[in-house]
């Protein structure tokens, strides 16, 4: 008797607690993803500024399933969801393949939201996965190597003139990342250039830093970030940019060739392959078993779904929620199956953080208890390091942490460029040989 | 009094101890390469293999010097060099920079060598910098997803086929760790399809392996080889490949999409814009002192450099004798502007070896001494451990090879794609914000 089927789109953190939670019960899991690596997000902004290799963040989808057998792995895009036939239609290296379900798991998460400024979209860099963390830290190594020999100072502080825009925990983190690096780090590097002096500015557009914290954490980590040397721009937002400069709401253009763009995020596209009516930010309106309404044994998790929370909110796009909610969703799955009813979502709020540099954090701990400075950044150490359990690559971590906290080091700075696309060439000299 | 100015072209090893030896010595130097990043290349068939990151064995220039002043980098290409003029032209990002220079010294290194073979320089991979050997783990890990799904038995054969060209080190290095990479890791991970058996192939020309090492370690690498599981082709050349084939001389044809060429480089094509006729190889003829023949005052080192040792021989393109070049070459200049005589280049050769992979290795210690398996294999990695010095990666290195040992794992198996040179685009939802 073959078992039910379940698939599971995207190995995020949704999809990967949905898998584990379905390891080795009677149903035969099939997880989908484009890239063969689960990628630890948080850290993402630590392989864009140098500070981890992108594989200590990276961990390969079947290394983490190899011995549970009832979960099979296959790379490859999802086109199209037929929920009358029940079929997931996925495209993998020049095929297209058709995968049968008893019960769906959409998982896909979420992509950049420009809010339909194309100028940012295309001049912005953004920090969504770990391709996007490379790129931009190739970008940001090469104008340091431009900016050591140009003359012009205008010019030179262009180049070493970086905005970032939103102010929530990424948005920070990346900021006061980029603040170390430049005045730890790089100028350690470029001392024939003393003149060389790094500019991180931070926009936001409300008249706060990270909305959801309280009063007094938001004011401690805007002091924190300013006591580190970023300029924080409040109550401001960015009405359009190019490759050279941006500009903001109030009129304030300032020359740059580096902007990152953290201001917020909408759900998957796939939400619309879903074919249902969908909610603000693209998201799937799912009930409160997380099964899509109107669509019987399609489950949503995550960052594509909407579900309003007992206040009356929809759950924020947080890695918490997708957590609980990937396991939730596959325990209804079980539930099913064994002829037990279903049963609501709960979310269990531990408490939100947010790092910003050496020393400096904030955190709210069961909404309840604050954290700032020196314990809150400690507590967030540990936490990510706990969190990145599981992975081996925890071990190099810590050593690479332990190792720039005492040195200022950043140890990755290689600007490691493909020409992927590129076939191999002979190079001209050939008739010399 | 402005001190007289050394240019060193590329920061391989040999330009790396040039800039080592002038360092805090009377002189400006100004070291060039078009990479931010000196790679320690013996290491390279492990960044291919899923073994190692590449952060682990590239090594920032600008942080080799930090400490150094009289020690600047420019990052870029050099287009020409003028010796009337003395003066180098190099490409950065957007202009060409003019760079006068009292004393030049080229160490550029080299580029494989197809031998005039189109097809197979479009269809090989090769594994000559850090780009290469992230090509090439990337294309093998996506070979491997989708001979997991694919039916058909001789195409999924195909796809876990792999031939490595050249009896060198490097490709019994490369041939050694592929073999491990597939049957004691990936097979682990892709157990639902037990029947995935992969091949690797090593072609090499003549009728040995190694041809510099003593008959009896030729024999013993191949007995090594052939005892992990690796099938040896001695005798038979590489006629013509394809993206799908390689067709043999003796009309034995393979299917496989994965060809790595090791068997054989040529000096950079640099070595053309210095003027003079070149030597076999495209190599520049050098005298004793390791001037170029007819150009006073540039120096060209390593394997771009020809100079024949007292057996008549031109010295090897190894990595010790473009080390011991670079040394000399500085040594000579240091000399020059202090009055005395410049001396002439002797090679200390003090011994070569080669691994096979787990265990397994072959070392000839100053010409006299052999070693094999387990003892040659420890030999091989503390050597590298302690080459690896100066480079903080060192401790993770060890870590990750610790690890592997007792685990037969391999971390880093993670397809990094960038897509660097496509704009960031609004995905295809943006009305539905």
């Amino acid at each position: 008797m073959t078992q039910p089927r379940v698939i599971i789109i995207g190995a995020g953190f949704g999809g990967l607690y949905a898998a584990r939670t379905l390891a080795d019960k009677p149903v035969d899991v099939l997880l989908i993803d484009r890239k063969n690596f689960h990628t630890f997000t948080p850290l993402l902004y630590q392989v864009a500024t140098c500070g981890l290799d992108p594989s200590e963040i990276a961990y390969p989808v079947r290394h983490i399933f190899y011995d549970r057998p009832n979960i099979r792995f296959l790379m490859g895009e999802v086109a199209a969801i037929d929920h009358l036939r029940k079929t997931v239609s996925v495209r993998t290296s020049g095929t297209t393949q058709e995968e049968h379900y008893d019960y769906l798991i959409v998982a896909a998460g979420s992509v950049t939201n420009f809010f339909g400024n194309q100028t940012v979209a295309r001049a912005a860099f953004v920090l969504k996965d770990l391709s996007d963390a490379v790129i931009l830290r190739n970008h940001i190594l090469r104008l340091f190597e431009k900016a050591a020999w140009v003359e012009d100072a205008a010019e030179k502080q262009a180049l070493t003139t970086m905005v970032v825009v939103g102010g929530g925990p990424t948005g920070l983190e990346t900021a006061g990342a980029l603040f170390e690096l430049y005045n730890y780090v790089l100028r350690q590097e470029y001392r024939h250039t003393q003149d060389m002096v790094a500019h991180v500015i931070l926009v936001e557009a409300s008249d706060r830093l990270l909305a959801p914290f309280p009063e007094k954490l938001q004011q401690e980590a805007l002091r924190q970030l300013t006591s580190l040397g970023v300029e924080v721009v409040l109550d401001n937002s960015v009405q359009e940019a190019g490759e050279h400069f941006i500009r903001l709401h109030d009129g304030r253009e300032i020359a740059t060739h580096t902007i990152v763009w953290a201001a917020g995020v909408k759900a998957s596209p796939l939400a619309d392959r879903i074919g249902v009516e969908l909610q603000r930010g693209g998201r799937v309106p799912v009930g409160e078993t997380l099964e899509v309404i109107g669509r019987e044994h399609i489950y949503v998790v995550g960052d594509m779904a909407y579900l309003t929370n007992p206040h009356g909110m929809p759950y924020p796009q947080m890695i918490p929620v997708a957590k609980q909610q990937g396991m939730h969703a596959a325990q209804n799955i079980l539930r099913q199956l064994s002829g037990q009813p279903q049963t609501a979502f709960q979310y269990r709020d531990r408490g939100i953080m947010a790092t910003i540099g050496r020393s400096r954090a904030v955190a709210w701990i069961f909404n309840r208890f604050t954290f700032t400075g020196y314990l809150a950044w400690i507590m967030w150490l540990s936490l990510h390091l706990l969190w990145l359990l599981g992975f081996r690559n925890r071990v190099s971590v810590l050593v690479g942490w332990v190792w720039n906290y005492f040195t200022f080091d950043r140890s990755v700075r290689i600007i490691l460029e493909h020409r992927e696309l590129e076939p191999v060439r002979e190079p001209p000299l050939a008739d010399q040989v």
